[in-house]
């Protein structure tokens, strides 16, 4: 698997506050969906791509820790990179840096499965594993 | 068009406040979903069992009226009934109170089309016409 | 009042659909909130530093009118500009374009009252006033 | 620590669905925080009278293992119990089971710290320990 990284930029919306004046902890989960469709996007396909052909990748566990405030219109910059591939599964890492204080502020990870229009698991098709595999500085970002 | 009222109580989640202290205006609409889902469940039948057959009411048109506060923890209850039936188009009339000052605190409308399974606009079935059309006091509410 | 507008581009979110396979109708909401945002930013100031010297603009009304389909991964552009200003309060009306069709699919606007750290209404602030009649050309862009 | 469980029953918005056809991974952080907040009433207090006297519980961190589907209109029951006390923060582990298949679909488990007014983490103070112990059977819950 190539290691390489994607980042993606996101500033945070009013309504992800909460009263205690930060993020909502459950926002961090779009955010994480945000940056894995960027991830998708530079390696030259999207995961919409994979829904058009029957293939899905639902989220079957997911881990956040929370180490630092992300409050109202910060921007914050989500890294995500594929940690570890198996058979029909996939988990990526993710860390979000909050460029209001420069630090980390969230490390996070989520295992997806693969499954097909059956709604069962399958095995990563071999074209599919391609591109999971693709380095993004051999192929154009799809705007 | 039987115009009796159901009443859905539903208590304000964390998550569903802002940094201003009170609930953001976005999450309404999904108490006036949940509403429109025990109106239909008042009468015997679910919104569900529509999608199941194939139809579909997709919102095309949505007002609504912050006259109050509502905060964490407080319960609303969100009076709904059917203002007006059109053809192809139905609307709902919402009205919630918010039980810990007692006072009216939002009102709206939102207007829904009936759509197919090929996703364009089609008559009201007539069965679902007597659906719409029950008095919820012939009927046992689905649980 | 300059009726400039501002234009901001939003990705749709996979997790701001419905099993309709469209956009939640409450997610227009958090997107017209943040054109708000970039209408404020367009014009050298942001809505964070109102609410740091105190003044809040809680929405008192909203409407919404859905016209087309917006899906995931779907780019959409949302225009918004100021349409009235009154004393105490001020209404923004959107227009959202869809750029996978090139149609407009949403019109709205909501109202806002301006208040203060009491919360209560007051009279829009001379200096506020002169900041919601900038020309945009005239300023640089908030990052 | 008092292992004793409370059970919350919440039935899932249309709004919280995804086009995959269940809901959406985020939402069930937002019905882990409803079952805290039951949790806390089934014991005689509330979330909110904490935050009252100037005491916070930010998520510090979070972990969900998603097994089965939810989809719309399912009711599910979150079985929530405080697995752990240390000096400054503690855990709850939650089982959510969906009643329309009797199974157990999702586990997981928040960590969350103890905050004062100024935003910094404290020691649990000593009535707060005794309402965390509290056996929900000797106590009415709040309605």
């Amino acid at each position: 698997m190539h290691q390489s990284q994607t980042i993606e930029r996101i500033r945070v919306r009013y309504g992800e506050t909460d009263q205690m004046g930060h993020a909502y902890y459950a926002n961090y989960l779009y955010w994480f969906e945000q940056a894995r469709g960027a991830w998708c996007r530079d390696r030259g396909f999207t995961y919409k791509q994979f829904e058009e052909r029957g293939v899905f990748l639902p989220v079957v566990e997911v881990h956040a820790r929370y180490k630092g405030e992300v409050t109202y219109d910060d921007w914050i910059q989500v890294k995500v990179w594929v940690s570890e591939v198996k058979r029909a599964a996939i988990r990526f890492d993710y860390e979000i840096t909050n460029e209001s204080t420069g630090k980390v502020c969230t490390e996070g990870y989520s295992w997806h499965v693969f499954m097909g229009e059956e709604r069962k698991a399958i095995s990563i098709p071999e074209d599919i594993k391609g591109l999971l595999n693709r380095n993004p500085e051999d192929f154009e970002t799809i705007g």
